[in-house]
């Protein structure tokens, strides 16, 4: 299969695997929310997780579940960003947000369920050992907690009222936490699983997830917002500081690239076993969403 | 040590064991909040935790990590709860609630991190094998989420806005969700660290959980706000349906110290172990804050 359609088919498992854990719940509005949020998204952290697993020999049944947890995750923390004394964003996924189509109660709780459901299916016996699923827990909360993404989310709102923009080295740490965290969590996740040494992952995660950031910021400047679901050049419009507004478009597109190549070089060793991932780190610069 | 002494005591280290999960974080606004958050109050569900695990023989050493983590948890849902969407509360353990204190966004990034942190503590190798450790992981999840604590939360909301006052069995079936299921979950939780079995002690917290609520709703309308340090008489204000409007004074004291009475029978195997356990069920209903 290529990348694509590897993607596509990972995005139908992982919602399998949401759906599931979503059934036979109450009829209760921050139910259906909770369903309506785990929609759509490219699942690109949910790809992660599967690939690297299939990267080492684990096969998607025995990983689904971490997969499944980290876009749970990942999930919440759109609901919370969008909400009104947040980002205050009506529209993600094309579709518009939360608290727009519920109420703003509706969304902090269905975010807040979404969150303790990801450590719920980090529980799941299919992925493995005891050892294996605490080791899972362990290290999504430290990639997602005050430590992680939570802490680049905070830094990003301190951003918006600060007297001086960003410089670079600040912006690198912000988006480490704030978007960096989770993706280099969900290529770590495989080598977990497998049992295997994560650090050549976790580098082509690092540079992954900057690449990522770079790539949105750009997109953010230059993208289609009836592509992106999303309302777009909201960074411009307030002033903050980007990749881009630092480096200027060329420069971070420069920068992006090299990225790609820098995480293309630490899955070397794996040869064409890692032929998927090195195509989602490109992909992850050439997106147009 | 009397039953005060105990709680007192064992609040002091739940505060240690908080503490030191928030030292050596970054000097952020979301940090200092989470810090801010996690002070005061009776620590009636990490007494519970520590005392059902003493009862079977496991040292504070031992268990403290899952005291924190239902500590942490509590933290969470309460400055969720208070946020303007939710109950809109200005006031909690006689301070400024969190969006009183910094802002809305603060109070709910703080919020979900603290739920993190609950999670995070419970990966404690203290705690034992890896085993207990996904065991308590999972049942906290389950009675955390969208079918507990979470669940209540929303129905709670739901029953603000509903036509007609809810009934006795759907405020009981809310309660046991909304307070029961963590006040639950602590008690079982001593067993889970103990391997010893969980019936008595989840029959024990499940009579106690809803004598609490009882007790709640009474102090509710008899309560000074000064002791409290919250607002209180919110419910009759609100017209909302609570055991007291249901009941009446007199007949909702007589269920709680049914259910007291109730609570006390589930440990009468323990024998004299079970008295600290025992005097925290009278303490529920007797308490004056």
């Amino acid at each position: 299969m290529t990348f694509p359609q590897t993607l596509a088919a990972d995005a139908c498992l992982i919602q399998a695997r949401l759906d599931a854990a979503l059934a036979d719940k109450a009829d209760q509005p921050v139910i259906h929310a909770m369903r309506y949020a785990v929609q759509g998204g490219k699942r690109l952290r949910g790809f992660l997780v599967l690939e690297s697993a299939r990267m080492l020999g684990v096969p998607s049944e025995t990983a689904i579940a971490a997969a499944a947890a980290v876009e749970s995750l990942h999930a919440y923390s759109l609901i919370h960003d969008d909400l009104p004394a947040m980002d205050n964003d009506d529209l993600r996924r094309g579709l518009p947000t939360l608290h727009i189509k519920w109420d703003e109660a509706t969304a902090i709780l269905a975010g807040d369920a979404l969150q303790t459901l990801a450590f719920e299916l980090l529980a799941d016996p299919a992925l493995g050992s005891a050892e294996t699923r605490i080791a899972l827990v362990a290290s999504l909360a430290k990639a997602s907690g005050a430590e992680g993404m939570v802490l680049g989310q905070a830094l990003d709102i301190a951003a918006e009222t600060a007297a001086t923009p960003l410089t670079l080295p600040q912006i690198t740490a912000l988006q480490a936490g704030k978007t960096g965290a989770l993706i280099r969590w969900s290529a770590e996740a495989g080598a977990i699983i497998a049992h295997a040494d994560p650090s050549p992952l976790r580098a082509y995660a690092t540079a992954l997830g900057l690449a990522f950031q770079i790539a949105d910021d750009i997109l953010d400047v230059t993208g289609d917002a009836t592509k992106a679901g999303k309302r777009l050049q909201k960074d411009a419009d307030a002033g903050k500081a980007t990749f881009v507004s630092l480096l200027g478009l060329d420069a971070a597109r420069a920068r992006a690239a090299e990225l790609v190549e820098q995480a293309e070089s630490h899955l070397q060793p794996y040869g064409a076993a890692a032929t998927n991932l090195i195509a989602a780190a490109r992909f992850a610069i050439s997106r147009e969403t």
